[in-house]
């Protein structure tokens, strides 16, 4: 990056907010899976929307390529500086709106945490739908990039549901606001709201969001029901769909069972461990009937479903699902892929992950789990070195082979860049450099994310 | 349009398929409101998506202008031909895949009515969530491209949160699948679903859909709720949101409710006629227990409260709703707004909009009505004559100055096209050309509907 750039951004967003210092910057050219990285040529602090544009047209000006940085959780390299880059760290732009109660909505700055907002929220009996594990760091605007999703998509939706309104400052240094007002409908041009959702920041860098909230729920309570096969937890969704008051629908398998208990050095609530548990969380007040309604019509038997009512016992429940990931951590350095299938097709995958795994790595440890009413499973695979990348494309190829998505949740980043053109076609991929082109026209946004290099 | 056009669009589609005949063309002409007509080149009806992406094809080569039109009941000019175009008539596309009971979801063709869809769906006891007046025409493909709305958006969403996949020939001419297989969660990439929903025909031409569906209600009930003001309606709207059996909010005001009792020759169920009356829809096993904790929440008195429970009783107080527009169109030509407005401004724009018109078109029989939940209302003005465009612009001017959007669920089609640019900001509407000219380069698809000409 020519020094005139570096003197531009210093006189835009004074001294203090760019930073060269290599120990400043280290935190922010690697990922959280530590598989990403590179050196920044700077880290820049803008602390307003308008200075975000002005970054974006000294961007434009001297051909440097940004990277949007939010809470730097992301999983695939999505938000890492390859090297040269100046990353835009958002995080100064977390400004929450008041909670709008009569709407239910709010307007939160791109750098808000996720854990801001839901304090700012729950002030007033609402929450954000969307929640997840890394809630204190993730911030809005990396949410909103990523589409993110979680446990509760099956009630609410992804992030894309949640969202009404956006400010981004596009790749062509434009500024644009749409719908920050929040009305619930506007049908006057082109959705760029939730075109922007999921663009992963290689159209533009979103600075504001208009999230709709829901009122948080007064009681949860969780379930634990056991099957004899996947086919019979599958079969049994239909069932779990129709109770108005499910919130999640979590699926485990019998090892990954055993190995969080073995890791918890407790014993599961159902004995014998099932072949396959869904983990149900119904909210509302009616959930202990809720739950026998639920209970009658999958025909579960008694010994193999475990209710907890208060939000101790809700949350050791929750503590075997959220021990998955953990325990696999726990054997060493884990392999993750996060795909999609049909629903008449996850008891195959199920049936054929494990061959497909042991045939490119024999002996490795694959734990399967997941939120089953999108569809949607985790596959972390532990054993093979850290640049063996067989594991994860026998997984998606696998995936690919039935229909599925190769990402469900995480995005593609760099580390799928290579599997969009198989999952989505040619001609699908053309019509998104398009619009790269249109909304970025020098490709100064987040190059080598998402998309395929132009051929 | 050149011979040599018509004679290829002859040969790729056969000479039945490519109708010159005035009489024939004419009810493509011109569009359900009568205030939008013009003179078509010719009507092609291309029987597959293979031929729909030679129809274009066809068209860039030549230069020709293509109007994609489905049941053609739009109210907005968005599928009528100006002079010279080819008007590309979807209706064979009219296939239905089978229902997915498992992931509740099925493909459809652009052309296929919305009514034989509906007739697919409950025969396996789900329906589509969203339902209009224009059933029996209105297409698959044309309330996708309009991204319509309804009374259950309350609960459901618009079309846009029933679409899931997509099959579309871009102006680009490519033909795109996009989710077919109708996947829950997919981040691979730019939302091309979403995008296309609502871009009115301007970006490419849809010909099949995966959409999700609903389980078709055992019970609907319908509650009446009056009020003294517009103000106390609004305010009573988060205890209605609060209610998880809420399916529809309809607001009615004490001159539309006499006007419809004159039509009608009965007398409405609440005396004296409240000065607005909220029309409610509950859906589930738990109606009656429902309405009277909702009566309760909102403090509305026994004698300002009509409770049907039954199919008929339902259908009855439904009369009262959809007879708003009918006996405004009984009285004369009506000059129709379909507005939103932010939930606090709601009742000033009810105090203001009578004068408002008043000042316009004195005399002017106003009524308003709409889905209040969603702050949307529509406005009919009748007096004024067919080609006086100023009820419609004081209307949407006000609007404007409140806060609100000039087109909840109509579009913009041609008659909103002055208002994009004061509605969306000229940023915005930059953007939106610039993703048009990246999927439909040649401007060959809809010109003239959606943006302003470019400058």
């Amino acid at each position: 990056v020519h020094d005139a750039a570096l003197r531009d951004l210093r006189s835009v967003l004074g001294d203090r907010y760019v930073i060269s210092d290599p120990d400043v910057r280290a935190p922010h050219e690697v990922d959280w899976t530590g598989r990403w990285r590179g050196v920044a040529a700077a880290v820049v602090r803008p602390g307003s929307a308008e200075e975000v544009l002005e970054v974006v047209q000294v961007a434009r000006r001297h051909g440097v390529q940004l990277v949007p940085q939010g809470g730097n959780t992301g999983l695939v390299g999505g938000a890492t500086p390859r090297d040269g880059q100046v990353v835009v760290d958002l995080r100064r732009l977390r400004e929450l709106g008041p909670v709008d109660e009569q709407a239910a909505q709010v307007t939160a700055g791109a750098g808000a945490t996720l854990t801001s907002l839901q304090a700012h929220a729950r002030a007033h009996g609402l929450e954000l739908a969307v929640d997840l594990g890394a809630r204190d760091t993730a911030t809005i605007g990396g949410m909103v990039a990523t589409n993110a999703g979680g446990t509760h998509v099956v009630r609410y939706g992804p992030m894309r549901a949640q969202l009404l309104g956006i400010e981004v400052v596009l790749g062509t240094g434009a500024l644009v606001q749409a719908n920050l007002a929040g009305l619930l409908k506007d049908n006057t041009g082109y959705d760029l709201v939730g075109l922007l959702c999921g663009s992963e920041g290689t159209l533009g860098i979103i600075t504001r969001t208009r999230l709709r909230l829901v009122p948080a729920p007064r009681t949860r309570l969780a379930l634990l029901l056991g099957f004899s096969s996947v086919t019979d937890a599958v079969a049994a969704l239909p069932h779990l769909r129709a109770r108005s008051s499910l919130a999640a629908v979590e699926m485990m398998r019998r090892d990954g069972i055993e190995l969080v208990a073995d890791h918890l050095g407790v014993a599961f609530p159902l004995q014998p461990v099932p072949v396959c548990t869904l983990l149900v969380e119904l909210i509302g007040d009616d959930g202990e009937a809720d739950a026998g309604v639920l209970v009658a019509a999958t025909g579960v038997s008694d010994a193999s479903t475990a209710v907890a009512t208060d939000e101790v016992g809700a949350a050791g429940l929750w503590r075997w699902r959220e021990g998955h990931p953990e325990a696999a951590a726990a054997r060493g350095l884990v392999h993750k892929a996060d795909v999609t299938l049909p629903f008449d097709e996850l008891s195959t995958f199920n049936t054929r992950i494990d061959d497909a795994i042991e045939r490119v790595a024999p002996g490795a440890l694959t734990i399967v789990y997941g939120h089953l009413a999108d569809g949607n499973l985790h596959v972390n695979v532990v054993g093979p070195a850290a640049d063996d990348e067989q594991p994860v494309d026998a997984v998606l190829d696998l995936v690919l082979q039935l229909g599925g998505s190769v990402s469900a949740e995480h995005g593609i980043g760099v580390a799928k860049r290579r599997w969009v053109v198989r999952q989505r076609g040619e001609t699908a991929v053309a019509a998104m450099q398009a619009v790269k082109s249109a909304l970025d026209p020098d490709g100064i946004l987040n190059p080598g994310v998402l998309l395929p290099d132009a051929r």
